[in-house]
């Protein structure tokens, strides 16, 4: 197992600086209100393709040697890895192949079109993605971007807490969502480094709580295709991810599909900023154990910001 | 007529500093191609109360003497003006009397009950607003307080125009969406100071275009509850915003409301960012306007993000 380590980090930032944004930190008085806490909002919503995955995307692309950059690149992705690889392959010239489940929001999809990729569609499961995956890179020869389970992805991911604990002093925790874990794994990596005091959380909706579970018996426990508004978090942790989570996080909270609609309806309306579902995780987790963050100041990441506006979630039912 | 100077505006801008935030200026590659020029959003829809109003209401009620302050302060207002006028007066412990449309959106209705302001609701023509002003005005002894047409309001919103430019070198325009003109007064004011050289558009809804057709015919031309989706601009021009247009800006320009619509939900789409129809006006215009502003450096005032997200433009048709 190929364990990036915190040089891999400093190498990351400084290869993928060009093709990225150092997205700002942003605070709300409302929210802070609501929680009893000092927030600070690590805005990845506002990153380059609309999400903090153009950093481990990048990271991937841009170190590639020529002659396997020649062949391209490949993965699988529920959405926003997709389009990150898609963006940084445009960035360098060369061919992105995505294989994505035909039940991904009609906006990622069309936004991986937009920047190039090339879409092969699967069923919405870990197995019949895999399989499809499988097919496309026997075809292409091109080199395999996991979306998470991959040293140079979580070496980028890093950035982003590398960042955070740049601009803001004294954090006491930070907290991600987890799905398969490739933000978590890269905060852990920068923060054991940086600032080894600030205690890690993860949130994840209850209807996918795979990593909460995996953590309570300290062995990966997969689900295939559970059903959430929180369509980036469907995936379960790999065995790279795992050793990070299982070595530095705290705890992984869970939060209801009603209480995360509500998180990202309450950013939308009061700091005005459009956050996708997967994103409203940690604000519902805070929102709901209010006693273990009462009083202390928490980075928060909100990770994507790539929502299909013609399907919002409280518009749907 | 009692017109405001520069001095106003920097005594003003000391005057509110506690109470409003420097709001970020932020870019976007995406629609810089779409419109072929280099854009400048000044993020007012990221302002205390979710628009540039609590600007103008805040230097206005933080400038009363005790005597007067004690009174409390009342207005009319499409929205933003109102739960501005709320939050300033909340921040002071005064009173906020408010006459409001009861057309008027929703979210704007229970955010000014959410500062402590006490609505009372009238038709959605510009006469009955007046006339239950009158009535409110009279029982409460209150100062008043209007939303544009007023020289320590005009001052107040000019402190966006003097952060703008402290924040971005060389702008050869500014836009800003114009309904009653305030906020296009203040920049004229703040602009004829600080960087004479650079030119002022207003952006306005076709079915809503007083303002361009009074510039047209070189005087105010008023009319009575106009039908547009940027309902921050449904009010006429008055003697004091009259004087600003018509003697520092180059040209209004007018745009359809399925523009107005379209260029929203590429701002939330493409930044990220929540912002109200009447901010979307310029957006639209400057898309439809290429040639006027083709390879120039453009401020673009986001004057607001205060929206009913339970009813969507463009989920209503």
């Amino acid at each position: 197992m190929d364990i990036p380590t915190y040089d891999d980090v400093a190498a990351a930032h400084e290869r993928i600086a060009p093709h990225i944004h150092r997205t700002p930190v942003m605070t709300s008085s409302c929210i802070d209100r609501l929680a009893g806490t000092a927030l600070f909002f690590k805005c990845e919503n506002l990153q380059k393709a609309g999400a903090f995955k153009v950093r481990g995307a990048s990271n991937a692309v841009f170190g590639l040697d020529d002659a396997r950059a020649g062949r391209g690149v490949a993965t699988h992705s529920s959405g926003n890895h997709a389009l990150s690889l898609s963006y940084a392959a445009g960035r360098r010239g060369i061919p992105c192949n995505v294989v994505m489940p035909h039940t991904a929001p009609e906006a990622k999809k069309s936004a991986v079109r937009g920047y190039g990729g090339i879409i092969t569609e699967c069923e919405p499961s870990t197995s019949s993605r895999e399989a499809t995956f499988a097919e496309v890179q026997a075809a292409t020869g091109a080199e395999f971007v996991h979306p998470y389970n991959d040293a140079r992805v979580i070496a980028g991911q890093a950035t982003c807490a590398r960042e955070l604990v740049a601009q803001i002093d004294g954090l006491d925790a930070v907290i991600a969502p987890i799905g398969g874990g490739g933000m978590v794994s890269g905060t852990c990596l920068a923060l054991s480094s940086l600032a080894p005091g600030t205690e890690i959380y993860a949130a994840e909706p209850e209807q996918a709580d795979d990593a909460c579970r995996s953590l309570r018996a300290g062995r990966i426990i997969a689900d295939d295709a559970p059903e959430t508004v929180a369509d980036g978090l469907k995936v379960p942790l790999k065995e790279l991810t795992w050793h990070f989570v299982a070595n530095h996080v705290t705890d992984i909270l869970t939060v209801s599909e009603r209480e995360i609609v509500d998180a990202m309806k309450l950013v939308w309306k009061r700091m005005k900023l459009v956050i996708e579902p997967s994103s409203a995780v940690t604000v519902a987790a805070i929102l709901k154990h209010r006693d273990t963050f009462a009083g202390r100041r928490v980075g928060v990441i909100l990770t994507g910001g790539n929502v299909d506006l013609d399907a919002l979630p409280w518009t749907q039912q």
